[in-house]
């Protein structure tokens, strides 16, 4: 236990309401020309005549949509409004400052055009059957904030029913982003990853996601929390996928809830809703690792945290060590399209990570152990990593 | 019969495949953030945590949507590529270049926000099912290049099931113009427009949508004729639509085709892919009217007509008098959002056609019976009478 912290006490940024709806007035996105529309002849060649050229060509060989026409690295952002931010199934409009955010964060770090495309409908079936329907329009997918279970069936189906990149970022961007900040974190300890006892707090699309890429980065003990406590092979009231979950973590056979589970834990991943005592932190093991990803309300706040632990890190960008999505779905996303990627593999995930933590260098600390959201040197990183990895992987065009 | 024109001989401008295909590398939009995003506090306030609480907002009251998001003011071009240009049923892909520029035309000209949803379906039901399931993420449906008769069946269903403005422009942005175009020539000519005898070549989209709203504007000889023929009650090969035609139509009860029909006709208005040949023009009354709409290749070439009739118009914007939707459609989309109007009515197409016209004022000529399409003037005095009929008839919010 550990009561005296190494992480400095992290300074919050404080925002007025009305800044924040001043802000989103009318929205944060806007559709511009990329060419002139002025003249007589501008209009012939955008517009008719001459576009009947084109579109001739991409008539005769459909390929050519992808050089003549804005789809080709047009990512849309796909919601059902079930699963927002901590904030739960708040339906799609209000679900649109979000998807509007995370667009424009594609736009200001990988340079792709993006659009939200929110459903008002929660089945499976036709959400599926929607993209299809639109799929002319647009290059990639990023799925979001859609509720699990729902959100495995549907990426798995969208992914067998496209033909390029898909991902739903709640789970893979949050797992890359972890994964990348628990080498960060392990680096500057000077600890092998693999030895770690981790505890996931969340059996939804980032805990299954997290648990994934951990076992896959060699993580041998992993304990994951739902809201019944810690997922284990005895538990009569799993479903498939928590099933699942037991079979493969829980290495200890522990039972119990959150206090059995970080009573001497080396790392608690929080992504869930909920929250975490005070006291129950205290209990985690010496140079703890605590990220408490949960937004807008971490599951323990982070002054506090820091009290007891060696490195806290949360999903806001008001902290330092911010375990946030826009580090890793940009750049994979370029990266994808960069190389012409038909899907996105393990392989392009994990090499993401490492090219999060690669661009940390020689600034790694307790306080940076992944780096800045804003350091415009990541996504361009992780969309060379991505890319270099599809091309080897062998899933391009 | 005019042998001698008073229209000037029209000027082509020259585009080389080059320039076309050049300017359509990638595209021709783009969508960018309407507020920087450079620093820590302007991810704050843009993503988490601060989205966060206009998300809250809006789950709390839903029509803040149209407050602090894009949507409100956002129009959707939707094609499945039936219908394209004179170029007909080339697919989704193919018609994308078309439904760009149409999208650059409404940031051009209206201010709006546009993006194209090319749809993989040719099914009524599936295309509205799809807009229906999309409705959260626009304020306005501009449906593009579907083929007669699908399109009159989906446009009324659309306008059925969303509570917003929704629009066929092939149909009504056609329709508004030609009767805009139809008013300045009678002007210039000092004729009554009750008067003319009118014949309309192609019962589609455009070709009912001009007879109804020139019938609705006192033209009492509208004669129109299909594949086969004059649109005559006689016929049993009529579809449902055509029958209606019928019965509104061909007061004179003519029989036969193009040859019987332009006999001493005093306007032609094409907007079918089909031709007219020279010989047949120079049949038509003294100072006629020949809009020869059809794109990319009108039904006879412009300076072949002229040298016939008193007045010729095509769809080219490399001609003068460019009949072209361009003149409409931003106008009537923006006048219809800004007056909160929850679908579009005949008057307000009746308005914008009147708006378009007492724009070119004193500068109405032969060759200037409609304003230029670059007209900056256009689509506000558009927009100004669209909103004012919007709330005279009390269809707004």
């Amino acid at each position: 236990m550990s009561i005296v912290s190494d992480a400095p006490t992290p300074q919050k940024v404080e925002l007025t309401d009305e800044e924040i709806f001043g802000a989103h007035i009318d929205g944060k996105l806007s559709v511009e020309l990329t060419s002139p529309l002025e003249s007589q002849r501008d209009l012939s060649i955008a517009y008719t005549p001459g576009v009947a050229q084109v579109s001739r060509a991409i008539a005769a060989d459909e390929t050519l949509a992808a050089r003549y026409t804005w789809t080709n690295r047009l990512v849309v952002v796909v919601s059902d409004g079930t699963a927002v931010l901590g904030l739960g199934d708040i339906g799609p409009r209000a679900s649109l400052p979000v998807m509007e955010g995370k667009s424009a964060l594609f736009k200001k770090f990988a340079g792709l055009n993006s659009i939200p495309l929110v459903l008002d409908t929660k089945d499976p079936d036709e959400i599926v059957e929607t993209l299809i329907r639109l799929r002319p329009s647009f290059g990639a997918v990023n799925l979001e904030d859609i509720s699990a279970p729902r959100c495995f069936e549907i990426e798995k189906r969208v992914i067998e029913a496209l033909d390029c990149p898909v991902m739903h970022d709640d789970q893979h961007g949050t797992a890359i982003v972890v994964l990348a900040a628990l080498k960060g974190a392990v680096k500057v300890q000077g600890r092998d990853i693999t030895k770690l006892r981790v505890v996931i707090s969340g059996a939804g699309a980032a805990g299954v996601a997290c648990t994934n890429i951990l076992l896959a980065a060699g993580v041998e003990d992993v304990t994951v929390l739902d809201s019944k406590g810690i997922v284990s092979a005895d538990r009569a009231d799993l479903t498939g996928i928590k099933t699942d979950l037991a079979a493969r973590t829980n290495p200890a056979d522990r039972r119990g809830g959150m206090i059995e589970a970080l009573d001497g834990a080396d790392v608690f991943v929080g992504v869930s809703a909920g929250t975490v005592p005070e006291e129950i932190v205290a209990t985690m093991a010496d140079d703890a690792i605590v990220f408490a990803l949960s937004n807008p309300d971490p599951e323990i706040h982070p002054e506090v945290a820091a009290k007891h632990v060696g490195i806290v890190a949360t999903g806001r960008s008001d902290y330092p060590n911010q375990i946030n999505n826009v580090l890793a779905f940009p750049g994979v996303f370029k990266g994808a399209l960069d190389a012409g990627a038909r899907r996105i593999t393990e392989g392009m995930k994990l090499a993401a990570a490492e090219a999060i933590l690669s661009v940390v260098g020689d600034e790694l600390a307790v306080d940076k152990i992944v780096p800045s959201p804003l350091d415009p040197r990541v996504a361009p990183a992780v969309a060379e990593a991505v890319a270099a990895a599809a091309r080897a992987e062998g899933v391009t065009d």
